[in-house]
């Protein structure tokens, strides 16, 4: 089965494609413009840009993540992406000088939607620490100073496959594939 | 003259006002949808947001801003009001720790929709330096740390009165002011 993806990051698609893969579920680019508003919503964020998808023959998809951080109440959140490019994982480490309280969450909503307009969101969570010091290349964004319960290795020093045993990009795609299977099999 | 503002920040309001009235303009506030997407640019956040109110038998206006510090590469810019929620002023002087370099501006961007669905931008600039720590109770968002040049106060020292003489958003307003004042002359 394929389905479009509108995205501009090249990692969220191997993330997801990886993903849906053992479900036989591919992705293909669009070049479409996404909607992108603001909101402390990812759910909301992910749902409006569904709805502003062209008309299209085949499923499609948007995603939206986000890492929430306990102690800064939930920064830099829908805004992960310009924090990123702005402040950087330095800029977070800064913040977190001194906190004791680690916690943080990675949040992914994936907005479906099918040729019929119906629109159906899956999520998926992440929860770990920020640790006291960027570790690992790999990834992108905030990766390498979030490290998931469970595991010693922050997201930037684990392999895309690692990655998706933790990450919520992955469990959302996860919970997509599963549908689009219940569905292609009528139950 | 009367005009219809769409925010559901009453600080803005005040200032905005006060910056029309000697232009004999009045605002009233419209409860409307407002929707703002996610943008680096404030002047495509204010141009999306009017091209999307419903149509109406007044001009109406909306307005977007936000801090952009410089040692931060233009952090918190559009997402201010987040960062400000969620780090705060607090948050912002951290970030600002041992950084020498406090150069700062502040920017408003008033997009104004005419009845005839014609949309106008008008611009308003501060230039300033965040302080070394929060001064004043006035104003709101992270007013407390930021100080105009060719001033000893941080705007949330200041009355409206004085902040507006200093203020990105009232000299935005001011801009607009004297466009709706040329046009209901046909100059």
């Amino acid at each position: 089965m394929r389905v479009y993806v509108v995205t501009g990051n090249v990692h969220k698609v191997a993330e997801l494609s990886l993903a849906l893969k053992p479900f036989g579920v591919e992705l293909e680019p669009l070049r479409a413009e996404k909607l992108e508003v603001q909101s402390e919503s990812l759910e909301k964020i992910a749902l409006v840009a569904a709805e502003h998808l062209p008309p299209l023959d085949k499923p499609a998809i948007v995603e939206d993540a986000g890492l929430f951080v306990k102690a800064l109440n939930g920064f830099p959140g829908p805004y992960s992406s310009y924090a990123y490019k702005t402040i950087g994982c330095r800029g977070l480490l800064k913040l977190m000088e001194g906190v004791s309280d680690r916690e943080a969450v990675f949040r992914s909503v994936i907005a479906l939607r099918m040729p019929d307009g119906s629109i159906h969101l899956f999520k998926g969570e992440a929860a770990g620490v920020i640790t006291e010091e960027e570790r690992g290349t790999g990834g992108f964004g905030f990766d390498p100073v979030f490290r998931p319960r469970g595991s010693e290795k922050t997201f930037a020093e684990m392999t895309t496959e690692e990655k998706n045993l933790y990450s919520h990009r992955a469990k959302a795609a996860r919970n997509l594939a599963e549908w689009l299977v219940r569905r292609a099999k009528g139950i």
